[in-house]
């Protein structure tokens, strides 16, 4: 097989480099946040951008045990309960489109409205009220806004924005989600942006593709993962989780 | 890197073999379960044999959506609707030593017995007083005994002896967990031979080292897994499944 | 929560059945093949149906320890010894649309030329020579058609077909797949089904949805995933596989 | 099924706290890192923990694109291009005793000794000398001791217990690793501490519990695997990685 070619680290025999940064330097300086950025993007981040990144990750790691992520840890724990590993991956597999996707399709829909704005020299506002108007003919949801629980306001939405502009790091992504939000209000019904709609216009504003989104969440959410894992394995019994299952399908045959 | 080698299948070009068995006078004429004692022991089944082997896999396959690995792959398929593989691979992470274990670590349990019985020249009933009484004075559970169901007997027990006997394949691995079997009820209690342990000794007697006691298991259960997959793809929505989690731990903090 | 409801598996306190059936009359009398065919159709299989799907699954379960799903199956298992389930879960998830997934998406496409078919009262021919067009157009993919290795033909193609005609099982699925290969060759140049057309059209035939040809494609290879986890675990020392890598990223900096 | 407890995470309707901290709070000012000790910890480190805890994860994300976690995850995103999740899943899995587990060994054997000195009120180095008496009887290997590459020194050891001097938070864990450090060098002959049975000295310090060692290499991995799939998605073609496989099985036979 062909030596596979990388871009990321350079692993030689006495040092190792993350993109020509030397890793020794960064152990004795830097924080994770840097280094996850710095794998992400290219370069390490200003002070400003490694806040906006910090609150993300922070905001996304664990949002409790009920979770289908750490359900499913928890579940894969319970059952084979030498391997930590199983039980995050477990976890991080029930992350899709449904549970933790909805800020790299929101991030897809800011880059769209985006381009199409600068093309057809269209102002935010009205390249929105075309976005709005089609996922309304199409019947399809808007990634990014509304949300089960917080029906009114999520509050880490408040705080998300209030760094991004206090640090001055508020662009044309949160630009045009506010533009989204007002064509929803006057098009549909006032609908509030949830939290995934503010870090997707807050990581659009960082310079990150869509797919960095969903990473991101995964990176935040194993931490919260891991903390479960060791919670169940520190205070739970093995096999302690039964779901109680309805048949509901054909009766009892005679067969064979 | 250097070739790997293998002894399994040979990828050739214009023919798949498997261990020399060409794969395509196979598909005309064996069953999968004949491939898939042939993946595992070098050769293909006895009819008697496969008779067996498709009695473990079927009463393997699926035990009820509630089940750990069950749950777990509906879970991730809830979250993560465009990937069947993640959903079925996160059924799998919940099987180890607590789920789906019980077979190979009876298999160990059988093994040891039947060396030490050679070894030290006794008989199949002072042996296994033994290991049950080291058992007791450890206090260790003995593996294939015992069901949280089946207070007093799991009718897929005298199913796997009954074919076993009558096909002429009960052998040293279900005579030493008669003996198992005579040892507990006389050291301890009466306690029933489980599904696990009948399969174990069954599949002890078709010359299986014991991880093939879990891949088997494995390969069963992944038949159901996937029906399961395919049930909640077609019937439920995705993230209809909320587990209730109560918070039991410090209060509220003033924190920075 | 409320409780599950399912019409797969009915797992009472004293018998096990599946869709109705009694799980040991089919540990007495059926094959594997029987209980997955039942599991994913909610009957069980005729002979002919039976021989069909126990050649598709032998077909489908090892190309040999270089496809992805062994390769990551034996590198998991290399640093993760202790797990099984894990190495089997690592192959899992390298099947996806590019590995494994041209089966279910064949699937599709000749579902959507049945329905064309029917819906505009067209020829299988005039039908299929429309979606060729069609994907010439977009510039995509016909999937079931070509193969890397097996530039003229694959064998297991002529198999597959020669089964499903000898048992009267060839049907509007294998027809239409008929029509799209002298579609292409007429269009656009002679290009063989390969085996994941051939199975599409048989399981079509058997009356499957699309993403159970996904599913069927998993089933069978954990049991060829399982066989390498055995041979890795028998014949293998941890940590063996090292992938050669340059690095031809950014030259080193100086950093903090 | 009863509602389940959890320690860690109030996600009530309008805040969410961890372990009693306010998540808009840690949002505004803490460090994922922060974040990250407090899920495993209890409570927020201090800036000296922080330094540690950072250069920790920052030294174990990603070790290039050769490791095995890596090259799972690459092979995966290879075959299974729509799923990150898978992707990530797969690397997760090939950590285990072999891969990235010596931390968490080193841990056990570090508290082991600990233990003992302070129950047989032993000095550290009569201590550590009973544990290399015995692992060379018992012919096992000191995890935390000895690297493939760095045959002499791993530079990344001298940065953590700097660090860990430099901030005062070498306590007995580090002192403890320093003696097994002499007796090796005595008993057997001089072989360096690696970077686990560093990070090893200075978790156990850190008051950690072994599990913790794998649990934060889980962590600090993701990070990297997160940037290889981000990497492989962007520049590499699907399913471009085939290995190079012999077959050194039985000759071909004739079968049915």
């Amino acid at each position: 097989m062909e030596t596979w070619r990388t871009a990321i680290v350079d692993a030689g025999p006495d040092h190792i480099r993350v993109r020509g940064h030397d890793v020794l330097g960064l152990m004795r300086a830097a924080t994770f946040t840097d280094l996850i950025f710095l794998l992400h993007h290219e370069r390490t981040p200003t002070a400003a951008e490694r806040r906006l990144v910090d609150a993300i990750l922070i905001g996304s790691a664990d949002h409790g045990a009920g979770a289908p992520s750490c359900a499913a840890a928890r579940l894969a724990l319970s059952g084979n309960r030498q391997s930590p590993s199983a039980a995050i991956a477990a976890g991080v597999l029930t992350i899709g489109d449904e549970h933790g996707g909805a800020g790299s399709s929101c991030m897809d829909l800011i880059a769209a409205g985006l381009e199409r704005a600068r093309r057809e020299a269209l102002s935010f506002d009205t390249a929105a009220a075309r976005l709005v108007d089609e996922a309304r003919a199409a019947k399809t949801r808007l990634p990014g806004f509304g949300h089960r629980v917080h029906s009114t306001n999520d509050p880490r939405v408040d705080v998300l924005f209030g760094l991004a502009e206090e640090h001055g790091l508020a662009r044309d992504g949160v630009g045009f989600i506010r533009a989204l939000e007002r064509a929803v209000r006057e098009r549909i019904k006032p609908i509030p942006i949830n939290v995934d709609g503010a870090l997707a216009a807050i990581l659009v504003d960082l310079g990150f593709p869509s797919i960095v989104g969903r990473l991101l969440f995964i990176v935040a959410r194993v931490a919260g993962l891991s903390a479960e894992v060791l919670e169940e394995h520190s205070r739970e019994k093995p096999m302690r989780i039964r779901i109680p299952v309805e048949y509901d399908g054909v009766p009892p045959k005679d067969n064979c």
